[in-house]
């Protein structure tokens, strides 16, 4: 079973647009709402794939009645925290050209919420062989939860995907993850400068690693990804498919965490893992993989030693 | 008592943004909600000024929810008929620069969900002296509501006030309604041609007059209004206040509603009407005044025969 952690989850609502006019009135032609977050996206797409999941997650508020009436409905497996404030809600405006978000800030969790919330987390640990640990920090949670949340998980025995960035990532390092995830822009914004050719990305990624983290893995978009590891420096790269690259990190995440969960080695992990990346691209919404495209996507993956 | 009926409410979601950047991810600082629409707006200057008021409206879903527990809060009377459908909301993002909005299409309203909702206006006119009939229809509800919900309020011996625009204030004309009141764009987008200097906004509004409008009020943002009444056409102008003008034109309708329901005449309706749309235009919201604005401003009223 994998537990994908969600800390601060949202109704992500999409509005179709002819064109976004900044300063006038813009008539929304479709409008529509689903359970979304980085966590729950990771949940959707283990539970497409058949994979045992469960979303552990907070909601409150009318957003987070909304939030858990499209999980139940998705027959997603969830156990969600109360809480006092209301779910946030994204909104992402999609016109021929763009998609332009709008990301609410998250409701304030209480001291007493986020014991809750970790008592919820150790209590499912004893049924988990791996955690997804995704997305930002909401206020009013510890920002070190995700060393807390790293050093519990281990303590169970359980392995951990980290998939955030920034001062929260660093801080977490020293729990050792068993794998960190990030994008080139995270990367960047971790290490506060500039990510861009080979040598620079495998020298912040090595700096993570001797920061703590097990194992890191950076994804170039349709670039594929390197891993940096203990058996070694894997890239791997798979066949180019058009479409929407909204979700394909998390899509990458699962598939990281199914390979982890199955006991693979690293070469088998990441064709998996990158094909499922790409297989989520053929997909217009987050958190949901094209199958054919799945079975059809090729990836090449090759290794040098560390 | 007024009503004010609202066929196509909203909740009306502010978001604030350091600069809106189409095609990117905008962090919004600061995010409220509130029940909102032209007839709510109405309704909420007309319970500032302790106006007897019931708002009349449709509420659905948990926007519905929403819509409904704001309006408790804030103590308004309305009588809001249960829908199917969820209400709609709309979106204001504001950055120093502009305000863009994004406006959901409203559910669709069944056929018996119109059938009460008739029942339960024509239930509450026997209390009215003047009936408010403002913005857009949503699907489900005939094109000609307004004619029809004109004609029974005058049918109860009740006066109306129509503010809306198009085809729908076209057909209501035939019933004869008390006010028709438009700012220039609407009555532009009505006559389906540009009107824009003196001469062609008296032959665009006297044009409405001879189709069945009894009286014509034209508002200009800073350059006031002008009516085409029984008693001659009226110009108003008010000391020129700056700050938000959306909310002025809900707040004019709301002050010739009390001018019709106290029986006053045309040249007090519009000093009083104006006045409230400009201490509307110091206010950050659409549907309140600012009180110390309204006691101050001054509005000077000139007239012409017709």
């Amino acid at each position: 079973m994998i537990l994908s952690i969600g800390l601060n989850p949202a109704v992500d609502v999409t509005y179709h647009v002819s064109t976004l006019t900044v300063g006038t009135t813009n008539r929304v032609n479709r409008a529509h709402a689903h359970a979304g977050g980085k966590a729950t996206n990771v949940a959707r797409v283990l539970h497409q794939l058949g994979e045992p999941v469960c979303l552990i997650s907070m909601a409150g508020g009318r957003t987070g009645d909304d939030f858990r009436a499209d999980l139940q409905s998705s027959g997603i497996p969830a156990e969600l925290v109360p809480i006092a404030g209301a779910t946030r809600r994204t909104v992402a405006v999609i016109d021929a050209a763009a998609a332009t978000l709008l990301n609410e800030p998250g409701p304030t969790v209480s001291r007493a919420e986020w014991r809750t919330f970790l008592m919820t987390y150790q209590m499912s640990l004893s049924r988990a062989r791996v955690v997804v640990l995704c997305g930002s920090i909401p206020p009013g949670v510890p920002t070190d939860a995700y060393q807390e949340l790293t050093e519990l998980a281990h303590s169970a025995g359980v392995m951990t995907i980290l998939d955030t960035e920034g001062p929260k990532l660093l801080k977490a390092l020293a729990a050792r993850p068993t794998v960190v995830k990030l994008n080139l822009e995270e990367l960047s914004a971790t290490m506060s400068r500039d990510v861009h050719d080979d040598a620079d990305l495998a020298a912040a990624a090595l700096g993570l690693r001797e920061r703590g983290a097990q194992a890191v893995v950076v994804s170039r978009g349709s670039d594929g990804v390197v891993a940096i590891t203990d058996s070694g420096i894997w890239q791997a790269v798979a066949t180019t498919i058009s479409g929407n690259p909204t979700g394909a990190g998390d899509a990458l995440a699962a598939g990281l965490a199914v390979g982890l969960a199955h006991g693979r080695e690293w070469e088998a992990i990441l064709i998996d893992a990158v094909a499922l990346a790409t297989a989520a691209v053929a997909v217009e919404v987050a958190g949901a993989v094209d199958v054919a495209v799945l079975e059809r996507v090729r990836t090449t993956v090759s290794r040098r030693p560390e």
